[in-house]
């Protein structure tokens, strides 16, 4: 599997079991509907768990442009490859995406609220005020990208499980700041479903609500950039 | 312990202990009753993990037609053996909705609901679609054995603990695609406790829905094809 | 620690924060009330793994006269010192028992009914059916034991998360099992603090229910003496 | 980084992601609104995984005078160290909480109860009795340091999964003994935010409850030198 392979595939998955367990939750009749906040947090912890398990041998799993951008900063990985990574990561979430549409195509017929079905896709803020809407998306990937910056290795090789810590640092960031935006913390999370929710003939659908979408790019990016810069300086 | 006896009770203990958690959530009077999907998702979880615990050292613990069938595909398991692991798995899918049934005998009996009653046996849809029921199943096996084809085993051995990332693959399954279908994902777990309760006296019972019976049979294997032709493209 | 402390602090330990869990989601104006299944059976769960982690190193961490009859049984732990054990663990789980009075005293006054008082320390069943309850204890503790005698050692030593398998392990046990009688699968659990509810000066409390108390012991002792021979015949 | 920073850090970690998820629970129109006691329980257990894996390896993360005093007690910590550590807890703890404060504004701000606005920073018991609430403190803590002195370490490094066991400890604890105060068990944790909350413009806010104040510095601490004695009366 090369690296943009791993990437698009990685992030497909956490978009599929990420946007996944949303659906289950927000849409009518669907088995997992009002599961609550520890079904949603939990859903996207073991997204991430599984995308990174899965492919982090071969591309390093960033799964998310502020990872590749922080640890590019950092000096950890080659600023030339960044672009591919980016690329890679969009088009997967946008697969990850109508891969979710398919399972849920009659759920999404039976809910007739045009917010809930844009919700399933994409981030919208609880209280909208996009200057404090970016504080928060900044904070929490600055929490996100100082986690993974200081993620230890193991001193031998765990398999599969070495992908835990990060995935229970995405569960602590959903339970614990993910109350006011739906913590994003990824742009390649947020955009890419945007535009599958965009080009996806889906029934009632709304707009994408394209006025927010720089909050969940702009806000992980300068938060991943912050955590790295103290990362940097402790070193 | 033969591999057909650890199939067996392997697959015995992941249906006591899976079809055990819906029989809590769903049947009257229970403890658990209503406590929810993350109950549900979990319980299966943790049903996997023991399956597997208990017996992965004697017969690789495969507890499903489709993960035998992807094996066997991918060149990793005999093709003479899958029959005898496919019956295995069956018997102890039976076995084990019997030993549910034995469990939650009186609670069957305050359930008036035969729909309920059923439910705890077998998987059956949200929204009655077989074309669509199909896709989510396929999708949602094709997700299971790409995940358990690229888990990584550890440096050194780990014990019981390496049954751990199948068991939140399957958590996060569920979590996330469980929605429409109730995900099966397996035809044994799916089939073996619906003859069960084909076979058992339970006061009230419904029919076994034969007529959805070959979707969470045929939706697993499919799925488990594409990602054994998946993987096998990308070596 | 002498092993004999050591079963009894492990008790103590797991019904601690065993019952605890209970007083915590039952209990009026408690801050966990109704905190449902999820919270009352991954309470019980990280009792076992506190109580095993904090012991095992010095006893073995049994903390169930199941376990020290089955270990014996088994001809992997003696016969000898099965009473001074299972002294330890009664003594522990009767301790354990005063602690979690002392925590939530305030609590228990807040609380009129007196079937709820009794529920903080020992089981009931949901349906009082003794056959059939003690069919249900039984085959809770046959899992139990099963699980228990097959879990794999580490190839090195992992620490305090060694207790973690048991502790999924009896997670997995409520989840799915723990409907029909609250799952005691451990006599010291249901007896020890039934003995410190007749003793404790708790206001408005009705009797014991010492018509029920034999079935949360013998069950677990039968459940784990069928699992041991299976185990046997299988070696 | 020096162990001073990484203190800081590491408690504020702790707090942001502690005070964060009963920040998320109980202000209104956050998403996670009535998540319940397991969200808040497993998103202070998180905390505790992130605060610990990130900073473990330069101060040893305590991240809890209960925890450097007990150590220095127990002859495992130096004594001349203890003031600059509870220094950085307590620094560390205010900044989590002007974090928490920042990234939940608008929801302080839609939140007219001025005790539900307290209650994202420090505890308050259920019910208000003094002594009670002490002793529940001090049990509380006694656990969680007699936990902390028994994790045994692994055989090889398990990098940032070392830090589970003290995170499910934590959660045991949340679980378990949590409904009568809140569990505190860790001064800084409490003290801190509470400074932080006297300090912070929110807009109609109440009195720091300061006669509450001494009972989560002073519980804790006692709680922690009683299971040290008991600790050291074992070797």
């Amino acid at each position: 599997m090369s690296p943009f392979i791993a990437e698009l595939i990685g992030t497909a998955l956490v978009v599929i079991l990420g946007d996944g367990v949303v659906a289950n939750v927000i849409l009518n009749k669907s088995k997992g509907q009002n599961g609550g906040w520890m079904v949603i947090t939990m859903g996207w912890a073991m997204a991430v768990f599984v995308g990174v398990f899965v492919t982090g041998r071969f591309g390093g799993a960033h799964l998310n442009p502020a990872v590749s951008i922080a640890l590019a900063t950092a000096g950890k990985f080659e600023w030339a490859l960044v672009p591919m990574y980016i690329a890679a990561q969009m088009l997967g979430a946008i697969l990850g995406a109508v891969i979710v549409y398919l399972v849920y195509r009659d759920h999404f017929d039976a809910t007739p609220d045009a917010d809930t079905k844009l919700g399933v896709f994409c981030t919208a803020p609880a209280i909208r005020k996009k200057g404090n809407n970016l504080l928060t998306e900044i904070i929490g990937t600055f929490v996100l990208i100082l986690g993974v910056l200081y993620i230890a290795a193991p001193g031998v090789g765990l398999g599969a499980l070495e992908a835990l810590p990060v995935a229970f640092l995405v569960l602590a960031l959903g339970l614990s700041l993910g109350g006011p935006t739906g913590y994003a913390i990824n742009p390649a999370r947020d955009l890419g479903p945007r535009i599958a929710h965009f080009l996806l003939p889906i029934k009632g659908k709304r707009d994408s609500d394209w006025g927010y979408a720089w909050v969940p790019v702009i806000g992980p990016i300068v938060g991943a950039l912050i955590a790295t810069f103290v990362y940097m300086s402790m070193q």
